[in-house]
């Protein structure tokens, strides 16, 4: 087979305004290059090299323009000032534009330097969705400061352990939260400056010559210029709560943000545009609410931020009264959302879920109640942290519904700028994409992380070959479409083949009565592992195990049904929502085996 | 006001992978940073400057991946194997899949290395929009060599002219259009095979050793990896054909057609995605067909390419049969196709329309007759070549349907990735966005060129400050929309002052007897230039100058009202089917003057 690689060259190709390097004596002797092609006018020309004969590949005139976040910003601020940002918060709703908003991020660009923030500084911030955190999106990175997410709903010593690891030098917090960041702000090393930003309620602001108050801050400050010049320096920080180790932290560039908020900007993922009102669920303080801040004004679509009022009906009321036609947040959100929302008239046009698999059943039931199906994405915080989407490919576009429900329980299509493989566990071979072989997902794309920064000894993301391990464990179709399995952790390992925790989940979910349930392996002597359902029924029902099992004889293989269901009050859920089987394992270690 | 760039550091930040700087002695000695941000293991740390007391900016952990067109292609061949092409020709329609297109697409690449095209050897194209053309599109670049797409529509010196001046060592050429090229090859003096795509027709094929068949050497063609590793390696190049001087050459890079196709894929932009169905008419032999070539297969949307039938009423079939969604072209083909899809039922979305300024009346005439108007978009082929579109600000939702129509006749906003100033002909200061204050036209961006390949001397594309001068007279709103005035050399300078030629003729064209209108100016020995309408009138219509005058007179000042009305059979066109006011200015030089 022929092979089409470049040939081999003589070192490395200039960089235009690099000199050109010496000549080398070829038996051919200097080969002119135009002056556009590198050379400066008076320098040497390119040559052919004596040894390959060959001469640098040509090189494109386009400009070197990098991709930076202050560059969206100016795109913003240039051009959709009179898109509106609605905050709501205990005291209602504040109201801005993008106009005020940039003229507010250019101050806040001050204040980090009135506080006398490093030049690579890192900027925590402690808040909900608002307005105010949204500047600190852009005002930090765009002043060359790198943005670090502190996760409101963590451990107080993974808070700690965090802060101190990033080298936080500010913490920028909601009044709402102080209470959770305050007591532990003595033991983050490096933090001198705490900034209370005001979202309501009644707080105590303690008097520290530590504290001082945003607003205040920002009314002193005189509005910076953005000017970032390097796509490969850092922009922000999330650190991922893992269940085992300590929490790992993922360094993002202004090149990767740049580059995934356009591939979630497309049709095939959000499809954000300037018709959009975008409400983010999905917390600004994990997972860069899945690009969605930076996305949508980079749209120049309006912003919903529901700040504290996290309460299922204070969102429902959100999307009908501001006319949301794009949302995302996790399942849970949505289970808790569907009551309050079904049957009220709405503009949205897509929901957009993740951060754990979407029950089918959930999808569906928002298609019968609310008038379209949910849109499931996949992604982790590695991959900044959307990778792929359910968007319905063309091909299903006259299948029945159940096929079409089927399809949109998968994590989908890669978005173009991520590449998917599955790789078996133990021959670490690629495996075929027939959606029955199963392995771990690796990706590799402009916006997957290849390192975390300053990693425990022993933790390794990527692999040799230069692909990122997700460990999640997947199946893919023919056409490329990603189906999880599960979590590698949470796989249950049965007489030496694998069964999948979500499979039966979803499976049980289905059933009327069931509100969550959650399946984990507890141990065996003779299976190694068997699977444990732990289940959740609705308020009102009652249910028995029987019903249970009877529900999933028939979508189930005989040696995958669980050796035992146990009725619990709720699945206990992780900082960032998700089911902690973790919690679940330890709860049922010593769970009596069954033969 | 405080500055809040980068400070200065010690040199450059040196590459992940790359040899940490050596040693500087400071005065704090070194400073220890992670291995994961730079340093290899056993390698010296980074360390504080002496000079600077600084220490590098922290860089990103993500992944080193490249932008490049081998990468789209993977996307497209993965994932979306059952999209459709469907390829119009004499002898009717071609079909084919993604998936056939691809494994084609890689022996393509087979063929240029049994054909021994050099490393970087520039790959001349002639012909239609066509599934070939669309394997060349990738194969070229995905293999390291330069695609050049002649324009058909040239003149024969100008083809011998840009063929000699990129080296183009191959030419593969529709039979349809075989007539044009033949005659010249021995002129074209670095092109060693002529490789003839059958398109149908029966154009004699010469018998000669140059000469190959498309088909026959696919058949006994192997295929190849792709693996591009430098984005900002030349992957493609098209000719600007000016009214005056020698062409100019063009050269993207793989970095700027990547983030082109993000960038026309966009909502705000044409909106591609896998639920579309895309028919470029612009051609594909000239300004890449604005990227839909390459947007469309990357999001997964089926294509229609129309071959060589341009036919307006073959392209309105298409339009209606093939289930359409996106199209695009210039005015005058949607001139053209106006009375053949009036009525018809269509499943059209969107119709893109550039290259020259679409007449108001001519989107108005869509909205009416065909249900939606025309979408404008602005750009040139220095800008690869989309920068901006009039898809409508939400802040027009909703006005009347008169501000609409205004809006929708501006080029638009730029799209994220442009960014665009309007700078004053003399004193090059940046002019107010007060849509009344024009100027040069002048972009910024990654997809925007620095340079043209080895120009002529004298000819300077980029300002001092690395702005793209575009030639175009523009104002633009406070929104940052861009209003095109004219294209600098076409601007009448009348006392003084500079009248829109642009303007006068959109003015005229929205009275209903006029087919096409063009104004220029001719010679005035008062006032330096004066206006002169050259009017085509529709067929079985008679028209006077006093219809004329009359219609324009409430709509433009007094001293812009043309001196004359000249009645002409047809407006002369450029070989991109531009109004060529070169040629009018020519044959009116001798106008006599009028008081």
């Amino acid at each position: 087979m022929l092979t089409a690689g470049l040939p081999p060259r003589l070192g490395a190709v200039p960089r235009r305004g690099e000199p050109v390097p010496a000549l080398v004596a070829g038996a051919s002797g200097p080969t002119p290059r135009p002056a556009s092609q590198g050379g400066s006018p008076g320098q040497s020309v390119w040559i052919v090299s004596a040894v390959t004969g060959t001469i640098p590949p040509m090189r494109g005139l386009m400009q070197d323009y990098p991709l930076t976040i202050d560059a969206i910003f100016r795109h913003v601020e240039q051009h959709y000032g009179d898109g509106t940002i609605a905050t709501a918060g205990p005291g209602g709703i504040t109201r801005s534009t993008y106009a005020e908003w940039a003229e507010r991020t250019r101050r806040l660009g001050g204040v980090l330097d009135t506080l006398g923030i490093s030049a690579d500084g890192r900027v925590g911030t402690f808040g909900w969705n608002s307005q105010r955190h949204l500047e600190l999106y852009f005002a930090a990175p765009s002043t060359g400061r790198v943005l670090h997410t502190l996760n409101i709903r963590l451990f107080p010593e993974q808070l700690t352990y965090i802060a101190n690891h990033a080298e936080d030098e500010v913490v920028f917090v909601d009044r709402t939260v102080l209470p959770l960041l305050w007591p532990l702000v003595d033991t983050m090393k490096t933090v001198r400056h705490v900034v209370v930003m005001d979202d309501g309620g009644d707080n105590e602001i303690p008097d520290d010559p530590r504290v001082s108050d945003y607003e205040t801050l920002l009314a002193e400050a005189s509005p910076v210029d953005f000017h970032v010049t390097d796509e490969n320096s850092a922009a922000s920080m999330c650190y991922t709560s893992g269940t085992t180790g300590n929490p790992k932290g993922v360094v993002y560039s202004h090149r990767s943000t740049w580059l995934h908020t356009m591939g979630v900007m497309a049709p095939n993922a959000f499809g954000l545009g300037i018709q959009d009102v975008a409400m983010p669920v999905v917390p600004m303080f994990h997972a860069n609410a899945w690009g969605i801040a930076q996305a949508a004004p980079a749209a120049g679509a309006s912003l919903v931020m529901p700040g504290s009022m996290m309460q299922p009906q204070a969102l429902a009321d959100l999307i009908v009264d501001e006319g949301v036609t794009f949302t995302a947040g996790v399942p849970t959100i949505w289970q808790g959302v569907l009551p309050h929302l079904a049957g009220r008239p709405h503009k949205l046009r897509d929901i957009g879920c993740g951060g754990s698999a979407v029950p089918r059943a959930l999808s569906e039931a928002y298609r019968e109640q609310v008038g379209l199906p949910i849109l499931q994405a996949w992604g982790m915080t590695e991959t900044h942290p959307v990778a792929s989407s359910g968007v319905l490919p063309r091909r299903y576009a006259d299948a029945d519904d159940e096929t079409k429900a089927a399809q949109r329980a998968r994590a989908g299509t890669p978005f173009l700028g991520v590449e998917a493989r599955i790789v078996d566990a133990e021959t670490l071979e690629p495996q075929p994409w027939d959606d029955e072989a199963t392995g771990e997902l690796q990706v590799r794309g402009p916006w997957c992380a290849q390192d975390y920064y300053n990693p425990d000894a022993g933790v390794v993301l990527s692999t040799e070959d230069g692909w990122m391990r997700t460990g999640d464990v997947a199946a893919m179709d023919p056409y490329g479409s990603i189906r999880i399995a599960d979590r590698t952790k949470d796989l249950i390992k049965s007489g030496g083949e694998w069964i999948s925790s979500v499979d039966l989940e979803n499976a049980i979910m289905s059933h009327p009565k069931v509100k969550e349930a959650a399946v984990v392996g507890v141990p065996h002597p003779k299976w190694d592992e068997r699977p444990l359902a732990c289940v959740v029924v609705k308020e009102g029902e009652t249910m028995t195990e029987q019903e249970v099992l009877d529900h999933l004889r028939p979508q189930v293989a005989k040696w995958w049904m669980p050796d035992a269901v146990e009725f619990i009050d709720e699945v206990p859920k992780t900082s960032v929502g998700k089911f902690s089987k973790k919690d679940l394992r330890s709860r049922f270690a010593e769970f009596p085996a069954r033969d």
